[in-house]
């Protein structure tokens, strides 16, 4: 038994907001630091209370400050679900599982039918059993021969399989052919000192599946017998083609996804946004805004450092990672755009080195947006801020509202 | 495409909580003092502001705050609802009757079939119309008298009718046989001066059940026509047993409720905590709490007598209620919980003498909670705390992803 469904009195939206949606020239900046919240302790603030951002502080005085909830009350979410609020897609509505994004990630375009999961190269001992679940980490250029050895040799009648390398010892499975269901369990037990677990069908239809999986297991091993660390294959989050109403549907923007890390050009583009570049650099990412300014209503730049080092629980490398977001502020406000909102994702606090359930910070600026008594960028400065604290897919619509995009709602 | 018709996402959970449940050692305490929340007025602050309470005050200041909405905006909720909500139940969802609650209260274990009411002591006149619905609140010596009578008299053809005398007037009425059914109508007509009654069936099935109870309320007439006040037997919320999803099944916790009165076990039972005890004073509540501590994951730690003050309308009382509670406190943190939360389960303002709609603050502490810059636990305190204002339901899930047990939500 789980928590029912059930809407909180004080404040749904059960509504079609694109009724509201009208046409505008206005610009929207969407800035999001990856895993950017934090939490505080006896001797020291967040990372962005503790990260010197004179930018992002002058923005937040100017404009106006609060809180984010990501997907939930006590959830933490993964990167899909938090960045669908981002854009104002309830993420309890549209899920997204591993395959899926992996396959976005990837630029790996899905069918109807084809069924996508994200794989691990892995160590097995010579019983069997899971000595390393990531192969060392291998280097790209290893794992390549390896996910090349398996398009060579992985065989399955009537059903294709494409190995796609994403780095390291991640790749992406995907699997092609008729009566494919992605009901199938994971084949990762998510543990070391135990064998891969048999492939196990959710539901009747996924039975054929179930045996294409465990049948690419078994060829899988017999390929990389003689490799030194990458010597078998563990899959998770089997999933199947999402089909999102686009950014330009819901709200009619069209819009640019400005991203270093493929996942979240993917993600981008399950919302009809364009993925541009791909930049390599912050910098990079500073130009193509540029480049691009003229085509594109929406931008959603995406800055991955202040996650990692979160990930890697290093406090003073994530305030860095802040900074260096902080310094290209001014390159981005020179375009003049009409909405700036500056957030995350979600909360990485370098204590916990893993995503967790904190509320995340936001700033909004703009002409009409009005200015709080915030005058810093802190997760307890914005405490105090006039957006107050909300649901992160609630963004948007203040965004489109402030950037002129949205109708008076009755009479 | 629009929005699509989602609640609220910070307060509702349309997916199913348990699917992130994970297992661990984690202990949670929940601390609850009844009726805790009061409002301040031009000369004096809360009945918890004016408390001196340096150790709740240091946790909060070590923690984070916040104040909950009960039920809903502007409704003042009951036991049963509101302790729901503390539990993670909507309550609009688990709906709780009267008998059911009265049964719960008074350790009376319902079978599927039984059906429970409330019964009132009443006075009527010659003519057979209310004159006193609470039988002038006789003394309980003189009541359990009364419901010896009653068990002794009333005798229904295969219906076991048993009484079993609450406090006062207040009596519960349980019957046992085939084919009972709860949907009759109360026979209290909630007023003076008009006769009990009949006992309607809402429903072609509850038909058999209403007959049964008008043979009640004649032979009850006929047995106590000779009683000075308590001569006649008002009934209402007939109800059956309340199958709810338990702790176990909803978050995998293993829970004792640690309560004085009977009422508050009962309530934890019926979300399949282990009333452990009972214990008699707070003092032996701390004992059991020591004596289970390796037992259980969850503690439902019930604190009684700040509502009982509020309900005396006893502003001073309710003061000193608070601060025995906050005299524990260091006995509770003793045993080194992984979260404590402190709260209430409602408002009962000493002005009013009965509970109100008004938040509840909140204090949660724990390693990865995190700390605001609220430094002390009042109302106007926790205005400004990191929890923000929420409704008491989504207090649940933080503590379990505080104490390590939800997995992330998406990839």
């Amino acid at each position: 038994m789980g928590v029912p469904a059930t809407p909180y009195a004080g404040s749904t939206m059960t509504f079609d907001l694109a009724t509201l949606v009208q046409p505008s020239t206005s610009k929207i900046l969407l800035v999001v630091l990856d895993g950017l919240a934090g939490y505080a302790t006896a001797d020291r603030g967040t990372e962005l209370e503790e990260a010197d951002t004179p930018n992002l502080d002058e923005l937040a005085a100017a404009g106006s400050t609060g809180l984010l909830d990501p997907v939930g009350p006590g959830i933490t979410p993964g990167s899909g679900p938090a960045h669908l609020s981002l854009f104002g897609y309830d993420p309890f509505d549209y899920h997204l599982g591993r395959g899926a994004l992996s396959a976005a990630g990837l630029d790996v375009h899905l069918d109807p039918g084809d069924v996508a999961a994200r794989g691990n190269l892995a160590t097995i001992d010579g019983e069997g059993l899971i000595t390393d679940r990531r192969a060392g980490r291998l280097p790209d250029l290893e794992a390549l021969e390896v996910v090349r050895l398996l398009n060579a040799g992985v065989s399955i009648p009537d059903v294709d399989v494409v190995f796609v390398h994403e780095a390291q010892h991640r790749v992406l499975v995907v699997l092609r052919g008729n009566d494919l269901d992605p009901h199938v369990d994971d084949t990762d037990p998510q543990m070391t000192g135990v064998p891969p677990l048999t492939p196990m069908a959710q539901t009747r239809a996924a039975t054929h599946t179930a045996e294409v999986v465990a049948e690419i297991d078994r060829q899988a091993r017999a390929i990389l017998a003689d490799q030194p660390r990458a010597n078998a294959l563990l899959l998770r989050g089997l999933d199947s083609q999402r089909q999102l109403p686009t950014v330009q549907e819901r709200y009619g923007l069209r819009a640019a996804a400005i991203a270093v890390y493929p996942m979240y050009r993917g993600i981008g583009r399950l919302v009809g946004m364009d993925p541009v570049g791909p930049p390599a650099t912050i910098d990079e990412q500073v130009v193509l805004l540029k480049e691009h300014w003229d085509n594109y209503d929406l931008f959603f730049f995406h800055h991955k450092p202040s996650d990692s080092a979160g990930e890697d629980g290093n406090f003073e490398t994530k305030v860095a990672a802040i900074e260096a977001l902080d310094a290209v502020v001014p390159q981005l406000m020179a375009m003049s755009p009409d909405v700036v909102a500056v957030t995350g994702d979600h909360a990485t606090p370098s204590q916990m080195a893993a995503h967790s359930w904190h509320p995340v910070p936001v700033l909004l600026h703009g002409e009409q947006v009005g200015r709080d008594q915030v005058t810093g960028f802190g997760e307890r400065h914005c405490l105090h801020g006039a957006l107050g604290r909300r649901p992160a897919r609630e963004l948007m619509p203040i965004m489109l509202n402030v950037a002129g995009r949205l109708a008076k709602y009755g009479a």
